[in-house]
This record gives C-alpha cells, structure tokens and sequence, in this order.
C-alpha cells in the first residue's frame, strides 16, 4: 500500500511550476533538475498530467512545460490520479468490477472508511497552499533548494 | 496506492477465526473456502500471519490453524503489516533511508498526515469487532455465508 514513484515525482513537479509567475514554461531538464525526477520516468509522468489537463507543453527554444490549471484549483489527489487512476485502496472498492462478499464483508467498511480518511486529506492539500509552502526556515520569501 | 492482495485475505482469515469458539483450529481448505482465498495464496498468507505471531499451525488430523492472540487485541493494521511489512505510504517516510528534501518539500507532510490518517482507521479496526459484525441483516446470530 505505497505512493507510486510516478505519482510522487508527479506531484513534485506540479509543486516546482506552480512556484513560478503564471505562465512560466519551464524545459525538460529544468523540471527533471528541480523535482528530482530521473529523465526515463519524467516523459512518462509529464505525459500523465498533460492526459489529465493539468499541464500544457510547448516545444521549441521559448517553449516548456507550464500549469493549464490554477495551481488553487489542483489538490494532490487529482495529480496523484492523474497517474495512478482513482484512488482505490483495496480491489473490492472498485465499483464495476464489484465484491461477492461486499453485502456481509465487515472488513469492506473499514476499507471504506480508510480510503474516505486517505482521500480527505489529499484533496485538502491545494498545490498552490504547498508551492506556498516551499520557503527556508524563518523565511518569508520563497526560496529554490534547487538554484 | 492499493492494498495488496494478500493483506486483504489476511485480514478475511483473521477474521474467519475469530469468529470461531476459542481455540477451534481449522484446516488450510477450510480457511481457504471461508477466506476465498487462492490457495497458491494461502500458504504465503498464513506463513506471514505465523511469523508475526498472529496464529499458530499444528500438524495432523486434529491440527489445523487458530488465532495466537485474542482477537480483540489484534487490529486490521496489525495483520495488514505482518503481511506488507510497516505501512509506509511513501518512500520518504521511510525513517533509514530518508530524504533529501525532507527539510523543506511541502508534500512530505501532506504524505505524513495522509499515513497519519490511514493508520488510525487501520488501528481503530479491531478484528474481535469486525468478526462480531459478520451477521446477516436483521439476525442477531453469526451466520457463516459459506456454509
């Protein structure tokens, strides 16, 4: 029961873009340097988020990578489903494919209740609120670890 | 972000002997068919469950498998990390390898508060409580839907 790297790196690079001024676009290498991401699992996850509308690339030399979406309207459950797919913490929460045991299972409703808690809190965490967030100790202006 | 499958046939095990009169042992195709567990799964499942000291086999016709402790002080998360090892939701909530960015990345604590959240559910979810709750709507009796 663990965060796909994918979805980790995928929300470090929503965090890096939503820091800069709106409309930065950002090269391939700037993002890999500053999320931390290694360049084979980068395309993978920039191509997840631009599939989910979350991000909008541009080539050439003034082009990159930029936001499509006001970072205050992103929340870390929709990035992180933008790569994994909903959030669905054990099998039998799945709607379609359904539990033969759901109608009597006890354990179905704390599988319930764990995903409810779990979901909760990601979509309380804006990108915008943690891009806020990223500031040196004692600090008041933002601050780049990666510069 | 899914359980795996074995966590979840752990849990349904526990609870299948816990709805039993203390010290009733059961055989592996007797918890299999209770548990709808594959049994190439099965043997996996239970070794995790002997190992972290959750039930205990005993060899020949009167042997069979029962709870090592009382249900009531064995939580959900209790089986679902003998099975999956401790429940880290990311990588860089792992204590010993730690991350680099701990001191700054804003996400790491969205991660810390999301685990914090799972694993109250998961903890609060007694399986003396969840075997108490497997009855049919309306009975006030245990009833064992695959009988």
């Amino acid at each position: 029961m663990q965060l796909t790297r994918a979805a980790d790196y995928a929300v470090r690079v929503m965090i890096h873009l939503a820091t800069l001024p709106a409309g930065t676009r950002v090269h391939r290498d700037g993002l890999a340097a500053a999320a931390e991401v290694p360049a084979h699992f980068l395309s993978k996850v920039l191509q997840s988020l631009g599939r989910a509308g979350l991000i909008l690339g541009q080539r050439g030399t003034s082009g990159g990578f930029a936001l499509a979406v006001p970072a205050d309207q992103v929340s870390v459950l929709r990035v992180v489903e933008a790569v994994e797919g909903p959030l669905q913490l054990n099998v039998c929460l799945i709607g379609i494919a359904g539990c033969s045991r759901q109608g009597w299972c006890p354990a179905h409703a704390v599988w319930v209740e764990a995903q409810a808690a779990l979901t909760q809190v990601l979509k309380n965490a804006s990108i915008a609120r943690l891009a806020r967030e990223v500031r040196a100790p004692g600090q008041d202006q933002v601050v780049f670890p990666w510069n």
